[in-house]
């Protein structure tokens, strides 16, 4: 006899109740004004697009995470995984004529086919900053000052910053000279931390020598400027040198501007997309299992659109920022009316003319006596305003 | 030699650009402060959801507007065409020990499978509110005064609502005893108030006595009180009788409260989905080829559900009202800083301190010299700061 509509979501997405909508939204508009301080000005991209589009902003490995379908064409299309590549493509089809840098932001639902787990299912929210046309190491100094900033800005207290350099991270790792598949163990040992395992491949995978050594470093490194400086001294002479003094200048200056508690350098960073060329970073909260936030230079990814031009930025896990900051978020205390009474459009206007000074004036539209009324505001924690 | 990504987006979808993303976000906001004052709270439901959960809530005549795609399991996904099933299916798995009536709103990108047209592509955004557990006058009255107070509150001049009641409307049709076929004609005709068609067609279809005259008043009937009064007379007697009477009394309190400058009533208003039941509205703006809003009562949707439970609600279209309200937008006019100068750190401090009370402060990453950083400052009409 059950003839009712299925009642299930599907696996990975679900439903947002009001508290957690309004503490989502106040985030998001926190968050794009204070990027709208910083001169970076939203802007939108279709939920879906081309799959191709985003080949070049897929996570590492491969594009198994995107959302996939086939559109009534044929044509494969892909919901977003990120903002990243979009906003590439856009700038090359509508910005390109504009003065560089350009400073973009957003605000946007992202889907990744992947297992959910804490703080992010299959459908999350992010928000972000790209600044385009800018390299060097003021522009990384910048966008690392606004992604710290910015966590400062939304109240969060225990976070720190580590900040790595892929250019240094992936020419180690291609010195290896390993199998893909091999290279993927030493990754994923790389970005747990995983001390154990990396030896234990290193023995299998029979690495030797300076290879070895500079593997062992990045997985260790972890600190201020010492750090730094024991990287310089195990890469001086290499191709590593120039990239680990960007990072060391980059460093500096943020510790100038007075940062300094909040950052620390960690080499063995990879983020988890292919397009990263230079200095990168993400953001961690104790007890949170994932980064709130991530991101960092990607000079060729504009180049895969026909438009070669340096670029930077970052994105915040809004889903990931609540739990991060769960308790110290401020519940709105607004103090409600309802009103009620047998006249319609005399209780509406009485609804009208208090909502000019309060913020939430509920209009009873059920209640035909007093006590109906007492009851209604009684259960919503409302004052009742009864017009007889 | 072009191996660069392709740079199309799928027809029907679209960037949005930094000025109209910041309009959008800025209704968007708006519309859900102004629904906030009223009691109604914030949520978000998945973009997408088994395609069986949109079938209560697709556009009348079929699901071919919806965007399917199988998941990995083989089940059949949609993106949402709307958000009025999704709450309703909401409401029944996670809201069903709240207090009723419950009110409820959101902003949401929504998608449809149809061809682009002037302010509507396939993917587009929505704000709305549903009012769940009310029935009655008093909670239609509700529903249409908050629809006119949005689009003044937006500020909207020059619109008019359409009042209609499909309880009437729909019988009159059903009354018709044509085929599926013919009927939507007749819908058609009837909803761009092509009067020579609906002749034509009466014609072709042999309708005549009270049939082809209660069509012939659905179609011309346009007014206010007397046209309601012309109504009830054509329908006195009729199972119409008490639909209208309630239409009636909706309009009575309307035009009590002080709202009749904005309203009409049209009982040719058949609106797109077939799942509403009472009465239903469309808000007109001069020049715009589609309503700006539309909504009504759907007292059978949550039955579908499994939770028989009466509600109303409504939906704006922000691509709509933003072309609607074209040139009455203000533009922000902050008076922004570039700040410049050699010493990385100390232009960032300097940024940071007038940042403090101006809005826009821009961070100048790239310029080596006082002259390149007024050139960059000119070309986005922001005052220089430069620190030697």
């Amino acid at each position: 006899m059950n003839k009712n509509i299925n009642l299930q979501v599907p696996v990975g997405v679900r439903d947002v109740l009001p508290m957690e909508t309004t503490a989502i939204r106040q985030l998001e508009q926190k968050l794009t004004d204070f990027f709208y301080s910083w001169g970076y000005q939203e802007l939108m991209t279709p939920t879906f697009e081309f799959a191709e589009t985003f080949k070049a902003g897929s996570p590492a490995g491969s594009d198994d995470v995107l959302f996939k379908f086939i559109d009534r064409q044929g044509r494969v299309l892909a919901l977003r995984p990120e903002m990243t590549a979009p906003i590439a493509r856009l700038v090359v089809t509508s910005l390109r004529r504009e003065p560089l840098p350009l400073r973009l932001c957003y605000r946007a639902n992202v889907f990744r086919y992947e297992e959910p787990h804490a703080g992010r299912q299959r459908e999350f929210h992010q928000a972000g900053v790209e600044l385009i046309g800018a390299d060097g190491v003021a522009a990384d100094v910048e966008i690392i000052a606004l992604a710290v900033e910015t966590l400062i800005k939304v109240g969060l207290k225990d976070f720190r910053l580590g900040l790595g350099q892929v250019a240094v991270t992936k020419g180690v790792l291609n010195d290896l000279e390993l199998t893909p598949e091999d290279l993927a163990k030493i990754k994923e040992a790389l970005a747990k931390k995983d001390l154990v395992l990396l030896e234990r491949l290193s023995e299998e995978y029979k690495l030797t020598g300076i290879r070895r050594k500079q593997l062992e470093l990045l997985s260790r490194l972890h600190g201020g400027a010492e750090a730094l400086r024991e990287a310089q001294e195990c890469f001086s002479g290499t191709g590593a040198a120039k990239p680990l003094a960007d990072l060391e200048q980059v460093w500096q200056a943020l510790v100038a501007y007075g940062l300094e508690q909040w950052l620390f350098i960690d080499l063995g960073i990879l983020r988890d997309f292919d397009y990263y060329t230079g200095v990168v970073f993400e953001g961690y909260v104790s007890g949170l299992g994932a980064p709130v936030c991530g991101g960092g230079r990607y000079n060729d990814l504009l180049a895969q659109f026909g438009y070669p031009c340096p670029a930077t930025g970052f994105a915040v896990g809004l889903e990931r920022l609540l739990l991060a900051l769960k308790g110290s978020l401020s519940k709105k205390q607004d103090k409600g009316y309802l009103v009620a009474g047998s006249d319609v459009a005399a209780v509406l206007k009485k609804a009208q003319e208090i909502r000019q000074s309060e913020s939430v004036v509920v209009f009873d539209n059920q209640s035909k006596t007093r006590e109906e009324a007492a009851g209604q505001a009684e259960k919503r924690g409302l004052n009742l305003i009864w017009l007889e």
